[in-house]
């Protein structure tokens, strides 16, 4: 089971967004430099958290992306959904209807298979997890340095 | 995200052979067509299950697969790990360090990256949630029909 690098490279530009939010918007190139990431393929990266209403992105030379809505309002959830898509990551195929369950009669199938929600009872939880952290309490855990850091290297002051 | 078949593969079969105990060991031949599964496959996803000490594989004409102990000492989270391995799915590549924190003091990055802490423990609760129910759950939770149908089945009783 394997969450992609969208979802570190997303939330981590949400937080650089948020600490830049007086320069946006931030240009695909600038924002790539913070993190050293290819700007094309963060462009790709960056696509669905525009789709889905996290990110605003403006077009052009003087273009770029600012956060969609304040920090408090963008959970964890929101990206990995946008990035990894809503699907449960177990998929039951009710391998129980086959072979021994064939003749069974399909009344006793109402019930959705207790493995299957067994599964869905931990993803829930990791959902709601995932649900109640914001880009703002990630903010808030960043080390005292690191916002500070970001606005130097944007603004390009070296000392 | 996805988790593979063979979690839910894995899951059906342990509640099968919990219901076949005193038939054990259960071919993989017999195995398979309780679900319809090709042997072959199933064979290979339920090694790691043997790996990990959750069945016991016999070899030979006569040999087969049972619990290696028993359901309420078998939890989702022994399977899955099994299965899926234990490696967490968010992968922090501390791209933090790189572009704008190149510049700053090693010792600012001692503490885990807050973003990987965020994801982690959100994979903490899906654990946990995993780690508390057992293949004896599984069992309880199945429709009452369920034991009755694999038994007839697998002692090839049509009726």
């Amino acid at each position: 089971m394997v969450i992609g690098e969208g979802v570190e490279w997303g939330l981590h530009c949400c937080v650089a967004l948020a600490w830049l939010d007086d320069h946006a918007p931030i240009a695909t190139a600038r924002l790539a430099e913070i993190f050293e990431l290819p700007p094309e393929y963060l462009k790709k990266r960056l696509q669905p958290l525009v789709r889905e209403g996290i990110l605003d992105s403006t077009p052009g030379a003087r273009g770029g992306y600012r956060l969609a809505r304040a920090p408090e309002r963008i959970t964890l959830m929101d990206v990995v959904a946008a990035v990894e898509g809503r699907t449960d990551a177990f998929r039951c195929t009710e391998i129980r209807r086959r072979g021994a369950g064939a003749a069974r009669a399909r009344a006793e199938f109402a019930e959705p298979c207790g493995i299957a929600r067994a599964m869905g009872r931990a993803e829930l939880a990791w959902r709601r997890e995932l649900a109640g952290q914001t880009v703002a309490d990630l903010m808030a855990g960043s080390h005292e340095n690191a916002s500070k850091y970001v606005r130097r290297f944007y603004a390009g002051v070296t000392g």
